[in-house]
């Protein structure tokens, strides 16, 4: 199976499921670190999905790519700048439920709040569509921003006029577009800080992350409910930037390894697992004193290439997400 | 009249009044999409004007350029890089009170603190001098920023020596130093989350602002108070840097629609209106999930050229600010 | 005595201590506004230092480099990219504690964290290392940051597995990794929102720092504890970057005088003394209203030549740190 692809799917409860969809191509193998990095092509395809709102078993609420497989965080879905997604959407809950995303270009109709009539009844189905754009110079001469950027997407009408319930329950997921010549990744994480939770998860129980010394990773990191929060990651660092890298030499963004951020909130970075400092258990918490001591921690697990983690015992609480 | 002026007037109460002090030189009608966009002069020239510190009827305290007719937020001052700006400021209260800026240079006697001797008495009155200047490089070789940046001013002395009683009732204002050459736009809205209301106004009650889609429409944003917020505009985004717009393709700053900000924070970007996703009744608010359900949501109504809005019925609570 | 040394000693319950590890070069005597701005040196030497961790006689905790002489916060360590650390630390304390770095290059075991063996016992000893490394372009055509940066280093095993305990009695610090070229300041302070102390001291009690107009004034800003807090400097300036200097007039960086930061955020900025606003007592203090009520409040003392400042009675409960 193509690294990429297998990289998108991750244990949860037993079964392999889809959690993620690519809509962009198919990259070859990832490359050795002597091989150019890979690169995101220019967009401007029109791509189609559909996208579940369910009920889990648990009290949840999330969003899926397959009916009874939906997952919180709901699946990452990737564009290129110039893409449009339409996105049918059926509510297989009790209870109204829409898709509200940040950053990306809709008509209001496509807003997801009841207010501009986006919400969806249980049952009922509907079409969102998105677009993006590439950057460009306008006609009066000022830079038009692209679309490229780590955004996500959530719920607007459960609980309440602006999604309170519906968040709170694990209705979000991630979104990045990417600009031709973007830097891509071997794999990418998400990371939802939901008021004292990650990722909707018991307190102590990650999510960890495995990575093999080397590797190219991303991560998407998203906050919502009612607290600030800080993310901090032991041993790795990233930009303070649209993609969290560098441009070069004379590129002034900060570099940082804590980021204050609250509810809405999202950026995401690429690190070289374990550069600089070798493999390890390598933590990721919220730095707010009360908040990691409470449990917002989990692991980025940088392997040896034979497999192995120095100083690393592993702890059978922390349920592991394997590449 | 000319349309920038005009723009300068919002409804307030029934009567029409002047809230804000233009001392930038008045631009031509604004340009179709395909002129070029008009730009900031250089400033340098020395401007005065008159600033009353009142209490309104309903409790509220208030900056106005006129006596009797103070405003919350008080009046934009905008400046080029350059100018020099005397404020005969009066204070017509029976608390003493003062003006303290951000980002501008004054001299430590116009400070606005009472450490600082810059309190004026109930009744009293006293100058304020705020001054700017263009950047440049030192004779040590290293490069002095210049003023530009979206700034504020506010109270430093009701209720305490930081002035929590002052801003807390509504003493707070807008401040724009703009760099030669920056884009102006066609008009300026001010959204301050101060505690858990916007401008001082009652939940549910906007401010909401209104433009034709194409319209180059710029904010401001201003926090004040206890609490951290994050400031969230829908279908619509901005650079997160010092103007808010990308300097072309190689300016690297990350492009949001979401912006964790706390007491004193500002910052301020153009938009314009509905480009890529059309007219629409546009939401922005706080997307701390409570702070957005207890009423910090405005509207952003971006009406078609013959005025209407796709799916949008008037909500008569909603007290729309027409341009 | 060189200027640049005796500004790292600083007055201390009446003791004139070395709180500051300096391990760059020594710079000639800093230059008249007219010579050309010193700058920090290639880095890449391999250093030595001891760390003791200590409770002082008040309760509070504190790292040092002599035993006896620990100080809240601990000393500024310098380093240039390229530089490796050892730091030989002894836990004099009768409980456990360690050394947790942010920013830096540190194999697992030098990770500070109970997890990775990281902690050490009462009595104790061990070496941490920390590298730096300078940027520069992979093999794959990636730009890799350096480790250049404003960064910090604190405790992360007394009262819980992330250090709360510690944090809040004292055991934190600031650590500058400077990049060739990077300009060096006249003087460094540091100042931690802690909670709601500055550098744990007791509210209403500053810390002040002394400069002359015209000094190149460094300063480190630390937040640690529970809360977010928005840092705010009277009459002084800095850029949202790396160095908080803007590299020249193509940076898109945002000028502040304001900034929300939650804990274990990091930044710093120079400012040259009165620069552009005279000689004055110029407040700093969160700009939460509340927090600054309560006393997180200090004074930047800018005097004259002559060395008054004008309209500044001295309090006498400020005690004021002497360059």
């Amino acid at each position: 199976m193509d690294r990429r692809a297998f990289n998108r799917r991750v244990l949860l409860g037993g079964a392999a499921v889809a959690t993620s969809m690519s809509v962009t191509s198919m990259a070859p193998e990832a490359a050795g670190a002597e091989d150019p990095a890979r690169t995101a092509p220019a967009g401007g395809e029109i791509r189609h999905i559909r996208l579940y709102a369910e009920k889990l078993a648990d009290g949840r609420m999330a969003y899926g790519l397959e009916k009874g497989k939906a997952s919180v965080p709901g699946p990452l879905i990737e564009l290129d700048e110039g893409d449009t997604l339409h996105i049918e959407f059926e509510n297989t809950m009790d209870v109204a439920a829409s898709l509200h995303v940040h950053g990306l270009d809709y008509e209001v109709s496509s807003d997801g709040t009841k207010m501009n009539h986006g919400d969806v009844e249980p049952g009922g189905a509907r079409t969102y569509t998105w677009r993006t754009h590439a950057p460009g110079r306008r006609k009066d001469g000022t830079w038009r921003a692209g679309s490229a950027g780590y955004w996500h997407y959530h719920d607007h009408v459960v609980g309440t006029e602006h999604g309170t319930g519906g968040i709170r329950k694990g209705l979000y997921g991630p979104v990045i577009v990417r600009r031709k010549g973007d830097i891509l990744p071997d794999r990418t994480h998400t990371i939802v800080f939901n008021d004292m939770t990650i990722n909707n998860r018991p307190p102590h129980t990650g999510p960890d992350f495995e990575a093999t010394v080397g590797d190219r990773v991303e991560f998407v990191m998203i906050t919502h409910g009612e607290y600030y929060h800080t993310f901090h990651l032991h041993g790795h660092r990233w930009a303070d930037n649209r993609t969290g890298l560098l441009t070069g030499p004379d590129d002034p963004s900060q570099v940082i390894d804590n980021k204050i951020v609250g509810p809405a909130d999202s950026f995401g970075f690429q690190v070289i697992a374990g550069e600089g400092v070798g493999a390890g258990a390598w933590m990721y918490h919220c730095h707010v004193q009360s908040h990691s001591d409470m449990g917002m921690v989990g692991l980025f697990l940088v392997k040896k290439p034979d497999g192995t983690i120095p100083g690393y015992e592993h702890h059978e609480h922390h349920e592991s997400h394997a590449p």
